[in-house]
């Protein structure tokens, strides 16, 4: 399949931040919240809009590109073939709704399965995470550091409470000792933003179980550019067609953390 | 003693902002840390440099008024009579030092034990919550509205994964029920912008072991101002002049947990 990644990453660009400009004016409306499966996955008109807007946008300028996107409005997606949009609208939909913060607009562009460009949007603060493989990784138009090692004892990580209390997803046993070995732990509700968090260094870690492509699609690209580790708990490959559990982080901790930690763990 | 409040109020509001601007400016410097204790306990030249700040401007403007400060530049409190600032010139000191960003300055102006005004500058966005007792309290120049009930299962909290984890500070046997039935938990690593968060509604209440007066002195009285409650995890008081542990929370939800979670605990 022919594409030109310079093409695919303007438009990327320009559509993320006009979706975004759309999503900021639609605060002083009133939410129209909705409820899937169970309180915890609020999903709102706005959400779907975004969507919406991506997959007109994308098949109306690039017909051959597929789309995989939380809410369905793409398409169903079963091989990785050619040119993915994988997309999460609004990610970070419980803090969308309670906090108008703290969420983002994520976009991983993959060619024949491969992670080629990747987008995160946070869209309050105007802040635009974004990379062509192989050019580095920008803030906007200002270019992230590489990543650097980092020691447990010295390292922030993201790490929601749930996982260290007793749950049916994750041996939260095996997390405690993390818990207590690091400087800290903290947790901001959405991937794409605990993602952008580990790329830019502001924390060292983030690891969770269950999450869907869309959530990691862009992340994993940007962290990967800057040479940061990605794969699921147990230290393998990340399936961008199938949910996966994550453990993304810089280079040096990573390795000691499955070593040390993670290791036998039923993830 | 003889004070006005507006006064006081207008000089602890361009002093805050002032603070801030140099925080801000201060940025691309390499910053010099020293640690205290431990290596949670960061602190940096600019921590001490925005606390000599306030004291100067403080005893040069309210020769009267005394200032109760994290990094000693103050008085030596042991009573609340008369005008007490209580200040901590960057709460979130690690997330200053990893992140620039996630810190706030607190200040909180207590006259005869009574909490008067309270500010909380969150630097980085330029976001001032503040309020005077009995007008109201304001993000910026935008009223900010009262706090309204809330239920567990609709709840989401602030509360760090290490006071789930087995520790010597808190009994964590009792929070892990409540992380279970709450919809979600976050951590952003700072008391006073933890509990701006409650404030505005962002979430629903935060717990936490030991703080110093000074984490606290600013945020109980924005919260208090709105409605929501304000004692340590027995339902207990807060006390200026010694440590607490927390538990902030909107009115409803603030007794719902202490009568069916935080009951009997050894806090």
């Amino acid at each position: 399949m022919e594409y030109n990644l310079e093409e695919i990453d303007t438009y990327a660009k320009r559509w993320i931040k006009e979706a975004g400009e759309n999503i900021r004016a639609s605060f002083p409306k009133i939410l129209n919240v909705t409820s899937k499966s169970n309180p915890n996955d609020l999903v709102t008109d706005i959400d779907k809009g975004t969507e919406q807007y991506f997959t007109e946008k994308i098949k109306g300028t690039f017909p051959g590109h597929r789309i995989m996107g939380e809410e369905g409005y793409g398409d169903e997606v079963k091989s990785l073939t050619g040119v993915v949009w994988i997309i999460d609208p609004i990610d970070g939909t419980m803090n969308f709704v309670h906090q108008q913060r703290n969420f983002a607009i994520s976009i991983g562009i993959y060619v024949d399965g491969e992670g080629m460009i990747g987008l995160i949007y946070d869209v309050v603060h105007d802040e635009l995470y974004h990379c062509v493989k192989g050019q580095g990784a920008y803030l906007n138009e200002k270019s992230i550091p590489k990543l650097t090692k980092a020691k447990v004892s010295e390292a922030v990580i993201a790490l929601n409470a749930t996982w260290v209390a007793p749950n049916e997803q994750i041996d939260h046993e095996l997390l405690i000792p993390i818990v207590k070995d690091v400087r800290g732990t903290r947790s901001y509700g959405s991937a794409a933003m605990e993602m952008v968090y580990v790329a830019t260094g502001r924390i060292d870690a983030y690891l969770t179980p269950r999450l869907a492509p869309w959530d990691i699609a862009a992340g994993i690209i940007i962290i990967k550019e800057l040479g940061g580790e990605t794969t699921d708990l147990r230290g393998d490959d990340l399936d961008m067609l199938n949910q996966n559990s994550l453990f993304v982080s810089k280079p040096g901790l990573h390795g000691d953390i499955l070593k040390h930690y993670l290791k036998g763990g039923n993830w």
